[in-house]
């Protein structure tokens, strides 16, 4: 069977926050806890009701969601076009990577963060059910191709796989992966291959 | 030769209106001209030092920038982005097919304009002029892909070619499709065939 054959779900993720513990209380007060507003597709995670203000050099992002349950590590994921508002230049990071990336500043209705690093542009990933990557050949940190048609197609190259007993199968990208090609969360798309290789001559639409 | 050696600069059209002369003048006052702040790669096109308010259902974008000479059309290039803050969806249409399309409001510092329609996501397009078309083989209106490398490679597909004796070889997309590949103007990007027919299986990453 054809690996293609796989339609996955898309989540289009808007810009949001991830906070340790500490980073909570400080903006939110010590007596504060984090609560749900909706459930997201991937198992246990959730949109909280509570929201940060994102202040950047040049600019400000207001009521930005917090996404829970609390994690061991402080991250802000932006778009690129909320980059230019505030003034940061990330590089695109799996979660958690953290390593030299800018920070910013986080403003709660208790407290302020400083954060020295922890802003980034997401990498588009699939997270895949360990059932459904058996089923059709795929393992963890695989690299794939990702198609999407209509009247905006576009093939998306260097989309890793996550393969995890805990997920639901699911394509993330930002808002600005979606809107380049007019995604929305919850349409289907296909992988096309484990990497398009367009830089060997293809065999169509060349006058050669 | 292969028509994918071409090499095409990059131009990422941020948000932007064109005026016909009577909105203009409804804007900036009868007595008002508009002034070039800086030329663009298009010969004759300009970015103007005058800017506008635009106004939908939901919000305002501020400071939305002229792009002269006047036409005989008035139009509201956005990105899908913006749509979503302004509250209006617009379709993907090439230049000047405003049939249909959703209104908004124009406020300059002499009055406001009501537009009916006119508000669009622009169909991304190469500007080709009459010798590169000649001499790659390319015609007017031919669709291609467009590759776009590095960490978030993507496969534009669909790109409309515009084949004019006055242009000059660009790539326009607006900040949406840039930000989602992180392209800046004035990269090069390259022709990947005359549109990629990815429904056929093809020969690599398949396990079937």
């Amino acid at each position: 069977m054809y690996k293609r054959l796989l339609e996955i779900p898309v989540g289009v993720s808007g810009r949001h926050v991830h906070l340790t513990p500490e980073h909570f209380h400080k903006l939110f007060g010590p007596d504060a806890s984090l609560t749900k507003l909706r459930d997201l597709v991937q198992p246990g995670q959730f949109a909280a009701r509570e929201t940060v203000t994102v202040v950047g050099p040049k600019g400000v992002l207001e009521n930005v969601r917090i996404i829970g349950p609390l994690r061991d590590y402080t991250q802000v994921e932006v778009s690129r076009t909320d980059c230019f508002k505030l003034g940061v230049n990330p590089p695109v990071r799996d979660s958690g990577d953290l390593e030299g990336t800018p920070g910013c500043v986080l403003i709660g209705p208790a407290g302020i963060v400083t954060l020295e690093r922890g802003v980034i542009l997401a990498l588009r990933h699939i997270h895949m059910p360990l059932e459904e990557a058996k089923r059709y050949g795929f393992k963890d940190k695989d690299v794939v191709a990702v198609e999407v048609n209509g009247e905006r197609g576009i093939i998306f190259q260097n989309v890793l796989v996550r393969v995890q007993s805990d997920a639901a199968l699911e394509f993330h990208v930002d808002t600005d992966e979606a809107n380049a090609c007019l995604l929305t969360s919850g349409a289907k798309v296909q992988i096309s291959s484990e990497q398009l290789l367009i830089r060997q001559p293809l065999a169509l639409g060349l006058t050669g």
